[in-house]
């Protein structure tokens, strides 16, 4: 093994920890030994919890001394919760760490500095840079502006349409797109709905396994409300995970107010789920980073499209996304794609 | 090498005619002597040329003899614009037929009976028959129905937009997808536009070359009237390819006559490129075999649609397609889907 399989293992353990820790980051560690053995791996435990590398450093006892720390991101080197994870790694006796991401949090940053200063040797942004960013990219955007990271999901036919005609939707995906958005999900901190969509097709909001069993975490159920209100029986009021009706002076939501409130509350990473004018809102005001689209081998001719009006009336206007990834879940296809310029 | 590696190859000596040789298939042949060498390839030449066994057998001349050859349809047991491909094997003393896909076509068909008859070893439908298939589906669906294969291609961004508010769509897609369209278009007989889609972009609908540069063969161009007269000074009318300006009864064009009328001029393979009038009526009269879409990953919000009303009003209407290839082509996407039930 070398230190790309290593960074690539703790890269895998901070993907596992997606949505578990906010307001933290995920990260993943990886402990090897002299001999290259590894000894000790750990991943962000939710928020007061350890973080990755006191849980490696754990595992790894006396092994650590003298070996090597893999981690997605830069050790803290403030006491928050928890102590500085550079003492830690000091106090084991580790000789290098490979770094994968530099903190972007002042408060929190330093760490690469502290480690040199007591004589280990740090490599930061030399090792699978590009994958660490990956696996903390709501992490990291989120916390380098002060508002919470932003995935639009939505769900079409090949030709645009969210519903049929006369308004039905159910289901325009198959069960496995629907699982998806469930794993989706459960890497968010919040999601958000609009008003319209709450009362159109009452959703619960929640993260479900297949067989409808609730996860153990929830995410913050957002309902951006309009200029009626949303019925209290309505289920995302229900007791399963927590709620925040938000509403605006005339029924206009103050939306970069809303995210940054969000933010405060603990936030990193939203789930936009729509409507489409709530959607259209967002992608106007620039505060859409991903995409995700569930786009069904079907048809309609007819219906409310996916998204609705986001200011852009002539074609070199359209907002022009990079495709990141491009699946086949069951038998729809699932797109995935940044926004430019975020 | 062994059958399948064989039958392989003559799959895509069929590929390589596609688009040429309407009204009859485009098929691929191989020889291979006694010893397992390839001695002879052949595909069908444009129609009036010879047949793909008949090419690939002058190239073996008498290597041929005890040999086998490999040929994804069923030699044509009838003299047309050529003799009997069957007479030609059995004279050449070839001792064994490998056949792709049976002759749906009654009257060239019964090739497999007459090599059995003159004591040449026949297998139809063993070797990769899936691949034979695949490689000249629209020449097998339309002559087993007598109407063409039909492909609607469309363009649109991920939310289904096919232009922006203000009607401008140069361009939607990228350079790449639109390079591919012209590939598209080398494979089929005609390529139909509805008179509002040639009113309101003046496309060309021929096959050229990046640096456009015309293909030698052109489809048919296929323009459908409605109600208003396309300018006589339209691109489509221009003298680098036919073009036929289909108009009917009251602005109305009976579709499936069309279509049957088409056959008759040797046409076995269309591509519909819209506009979304045009595909919808296309769509909810089952004309439709095949969907190709290019997906911009693109947001406008507002616009006409990729599809009009195609008399489908709820969800469980919807046309229901099986995806059989997800591509990226360079920025975009293109889908490739099945009409189930076609």
């Amino acid at each position: 093994m070398d230190d790309q399989d290593y960074m690539r293992r703790a890269v895998e353990l901070a993907w596992l920890s997606l949505g578990e820790t906010s307001p933290n980051p995920n990260v993943g560690c990886v402990i090897a030994a002299p001999g290259g053995t590894i000894v000790g791996e750990g991943r962000t435990a939710p928020a007061g919890g350890p973080h990755a590398e006191v849980s490696a450093l754990a595992q790894a006892g006396a092994l650590a001394r003298g070996g090597t720390a893999y981690v997605t991101l830069e050790p803290c080197d403030h006491t928050g919760r928890t102590g500085p994870c550079t003492l830690a790694l000091i106090g084991a006796g580790v000789a290098r760490v490979v770094v994968g991401v530099r903190d972007p949090n002042p408060v929190a940053a330093g760490g690469a500095e502290t480690l040199r200063s007591a004589g280990v040797a740090v490599d930061v942004g030399v090792v699978l840079p590009e994958l660490a960013r990956d696996a903390m990219a709501g992490w990291l955007t989120a916390v380098s502006r002060g508002t919470p990271y932003v995935i639009w999901k939505f769900a079409a036919t090949l030709d645009g349409r969210s519903a049929a005609a006369d308004g039905t939707s159910k289901w325009i995906t198959s069960p496995e797109a629907r699982a998806d958005v469930h794993r989706l999900r459960a890497g968010v901190d919040a999601i958000i709905a609009g008003n319209g969509t709450v009362l159109a097709d009452d959703p619960q909001l929640t993260v479900r396994s297949a067989d409808g069993a609730p996860a153990a975490r929830q995410p913050l159920r957002v309902v951006v409300g309009g200029t009626r209100s949303t019925p209290p029986g309505s289920k995302v009021f229900d007791d399963s995970a927590p709620t925040w009706a938000v509403s605006g002076g005339g029924g206009r939501v103050d939306l970069p107010a809303m995210l940054k409130e969000l933010y405060e509350r603990g936030v990193r990473t939203a789930l936009l789920e729509g409507g489409p004018t709530l959607a259209g809102a967002f992608l106007e005001a620039g505060l859409v980073d991903r995409v995700v689209g569930y786009l069904a081998p079907k048809l309609l001719g007819a219906g409310p499209a996916a998204l609705g009006a986001a200011g852009l009336s002539t074609i070199s206007e359209a907002l022009t996304l990079d495709v990141v990834d491009l699946a086949r879940i069951g038998p729809d296809i699932r797109l995935t794609a940044a926004v430019k310029g975020v």
